[in-house]
């Protein structure tokens, strides 16, 4: 027989992206909707071993679909990681008789719901919440659509330096691991060159590259690096090698850093958060525990946990073809 | 034996959307990496009656990637829907050397295309450009995700004003006899009510539900409108029958227009244009012709031109029921 | 001997404009630092008149200086209009202990406050709050930056179907009774025409300039026209003179509407705001009283009521020669 | 007599900045408007020593108000800097019958002018066009407002996460030896704290300030730092003293850099081109050189060259102490 879930907590757990508030939102009104109770989690696992929870309502999470970051705030719970963080976070939620949650984050989080509902058999769900697309089981995460418009805006302004001065930019993006935003803000952007992690080009091919560019009339040169990309220790030693080996540019660095997680959600991210929300939610409600909701298709999926996180996320090839033709 | 492909012409076709450009850039480029020459043809299937052609190289299309509109400007051709001008029009082609063309445009376009492919056996491909999403054979046409940034900021705006007055608004958005756009921007603005032509509401059942709305704590309300919507004879009726049938909300009106069909493209919008104009002169000199190129599963895709145009874009049904949790 | 302030009490009046937000939560702020309670009136007068009041401190402001609208609400009150609402309105503030309040609003909001003032003798400072910059005494009304900022990147997408279709648009934008908002971003964007309140151009000397404009090689055109302008009963019969009277020109109608007023204030307006807020709450602790707060030279200035509410707000007629100019 | 200018040139000078295409377009048509002929000179001085020169009509500056950089390239030039370079520009001044121009740029720019004018007595204005709005005999430089928006919407994206996860971030901020930039946003943005080159906070009493902010229930703060502050070697060496001396915050970094010169100019920024662009030809006309126009008081005024240069730009002191009331 199922155990009917009466309360449903909702927590948004390691690095903020746009559209976990519209999950957030989500979570909270599919719950509403079947009259369910719902707490909201401050500060992520942190916050559920502290018992700092709230609850929310329909009009709890009015006018926050399209708010960057997360009113639940999030953090990284050192805690959460001892068998003992867990067993208090655990005594926090049965107190205040909470029988499931949904976690919005990254491959870490999903990682302590999982360990969490095998100590405990909780019911979890996940949400992937992160601007780095580098989760396995949902071709996008929420967040990396909004990323990749807020990178090339960044990107257009920039160029209209470069191209007023004739100059080569080295910008470093962000990706972790992975070049998803890196190759796809490249063809985007109209870059000449894109480094990512994937691909190893080789600092001499680079250059050879940038000198048949230049060759070619070209009179100003983006290169976008994606942060995981190994061919240099950094941008900043990017830019001394091509300084030393190249005098047909002036060579600038920008790296983009941070503003790159914020801002106000896509609609893409919007209505994917708003559908993840109900699905993670009726899972629940369903007797489903231990996956991440994801999108494949453009339509709703249920990934294991295990698979989600094991997995690898992979960026699409026929980009780089694409983005080679791009720039001829 | 293949005929081989020495010179391609591109135009755009009906009206306009973000993302033309780009798809402009990508078959001017892919041709100058295949060493074949390209040739602009001004003011759609007009120009190509007038024979105003421009060379184009890989230079010609700089800086353009970013750009609303379309560079090679568009336009209606009541010409080309008679048999002397399409005649006129192949005898341009045929003077200027050109072998093949890639239209930019919607339905109406391709139906041009199809018909002359026919009478002339000329190789033609589509790339389907227009913010509506109205088209078979493609999950997302050219424009169509920047058309839903640009509502969906301008819908953000409009709340502002919205929830500081305890106001009523409905906002009419775009989308030809399809309610993709109203569909994904109303879950992505937060819309209380989503009326698209696909769905009877019923004027009853909106006045219900608008009252359900303001009992449960709203205070204020958006209800997105696609124009293809039948509910009412206009969005101006509508206000007028809302302002007769309830007295709780201040009604006020918000047409978006053309605006909703500019902008720079959106990330995704860029590259969709750059894989699809890749695909559009590959195709071609693989000795294809007469299909749209269309993007399905995050892959290139090819649809017969007479699928295209009589086949009918379905809008998601599942965001009809996401809607309705959400404005719980 | 002064009367010594203790409470403060804000609101928003009229209709809600960019950077009201910055400028509450600078009143807030100010009184924080001055040891004054400071209490939010909400929806305007109307709120007074029902003792709708809450008390704020310095973080119940946080994270409001970037949001459009107003956190108070807004309202136009029938009641104040009355000696009986006033007097209520007055045994509310006197009830609550308020001694002083800010209005941000525009004229008819000043109005109000000015009688209040008159028949209670009660402390009341003005801060101009509109996108329509038509109030004397201050070069610069709250919200006004942002608006020009919203309309030019409205008229800039418009303008790239414009372009791309060899099309004449008439935009109308607010302003009431002046054409602040016409005349600049007429000439931001590149307005082949602008008509406003102030000039009145003829319907045949408009035809003759597009004309004019048509031949010197222009393949497009934009028509800026102020809500408050007199030359045509309405924007859409202006497309039908010109439609009547012109071939040249497909022609087009785009009436902005309420976007205007909303979204995050431009930088600008978020400094004008909370130099604002300090000067009217320092201005009532020295015992000022019944002025509007203004910027002129980019000094902050104190105008009396009266003058503020009967004087004119006059146009810079330089952008009138500087528009024609440009438009050549 | 007064000689009659005929042909005048424009060049764009020094580091880029958003409304010099909206200048130029502004110094071509008032040129034509006056049947003068107008040339650009590319690549600043440097394409003048190269008679490196385009004429240029009314059409020639169509669709560029607002565009970002610079049409006509910018670069240093280390040529004009010789008796010799300046010798050839001038040669190739008088070779294509110019016989006046206008440069847009900074105060190396005007040095320039000024210097060239002293030797050949040739006809010169300078139009102030630089982010920083570092210039004596201005209140606004060209960029100027188009930056500082740029910048507050950066910061709001990083304060999402910054709120989001509890986080202290220094944020530098262009301004190269002045304060505009840093004084502005940090009020436009909600900065706690702002250092600036004209006034010594000091490490002690930054953390000091920190700490009150944190002890006032603020759980994220944003210390925007302009790039020519003295108080600390870097803004990494700030983020370092932070971290050994507090440990109330996790302290974040980001380099605003480059994009903050790019971007479509602000409608502010596109008028104040065009009023500068008319005054700038105008004078010329009238036999007026050695002038830069500027703004004051929202009039257009002339400064000489030789005050521009050595006058200095002074920050608006009462943004400070508002500054330091809304941080309360």
């Amino acid at each position: 027989m199922l155990h009917t879930i009466k309360k449903i907590g909702v927590l948004t757990s390691g690095g903020d992206s746009p559209g976990m508030n519209a999950a957030i939102r989500s979570v909270v009104r599919t719950c509403a909707f079947h009259d369910i109770k719902c707490y909201g989690i401050y500060r992520g696992y942190e916050g559920m071993i502290d018992g700092d929870f709230i609850e929310m309502d329909a009009r709890s999470v009015k006018g926050i679909i399209n708010k960057g970051g997360t009113i639940l705030k999030s953090a990284r719970s050192k805690g959460f990681r001892t068998k003992e963080g867990r067993q208090t976070a655990y005594n926090q939620l049965r107190k205040a008789g909470i029988d499931a949650f949904v976690v919005i984050g990254g491959d870490g989080s999903f990682t302590g719901a999982m360990v969490f509902n095998q100590e405990f058999n909780f019911p979890v769900m996940g949400i992937p919440g992160t601007i780095d697309n580098d989760i396995y089981g949902t071709t996008h995460t929420l967040g990396y659509d909004t990323a990749l418009n807020t990178v090339v805006e960044v990107i257009d302004k920039i160029r209209d330096t470069a191209s007023s001065h004739n100059r080569l930019f080295f910008i470093e993006v962000m990706g972790r691991d992975v070049g998803h935003i890196a190759l796809n803000v490249g063809v985007g952007a109209g870059a000449e060159e894109i480094l990512i992690p994937e691909e190893d080009l080789g600092l001499d091919r680079l250059v050879e590259s940038l000198r048949r560019s230049k060759a070619s009339g070209k009179s100003s040169s983006i290169v976008v690096v994606a942060e995981g990309d190994k061919i240099g220790k950094s941008v900043f030693e990017l830019k001394d090698y091509v300084d030393e080996n190249m005098t047909e540019y002036e060579v600038r660095v920008s790296v983009l850093g941070h503003m790159q997680r914020g801002g106000a959600p896509s609609c893409f991210d919007r209505v994917l958060a708003s559908r993840m929300g109900v699905k993670a939610v009726e899972s629940l409600i369903t007797g489903k525990s231990n996956y991440m909701v994801g999108i494949k298709n453009d339509v709703m999926d249920l990934t294991p946990f295990d698979q989600a996180v094991k997995g690898k996320s992979k960026i699409n090839m026929e980009l780089l073809r694409v983005s080679d033709i791009m720039s001829i």
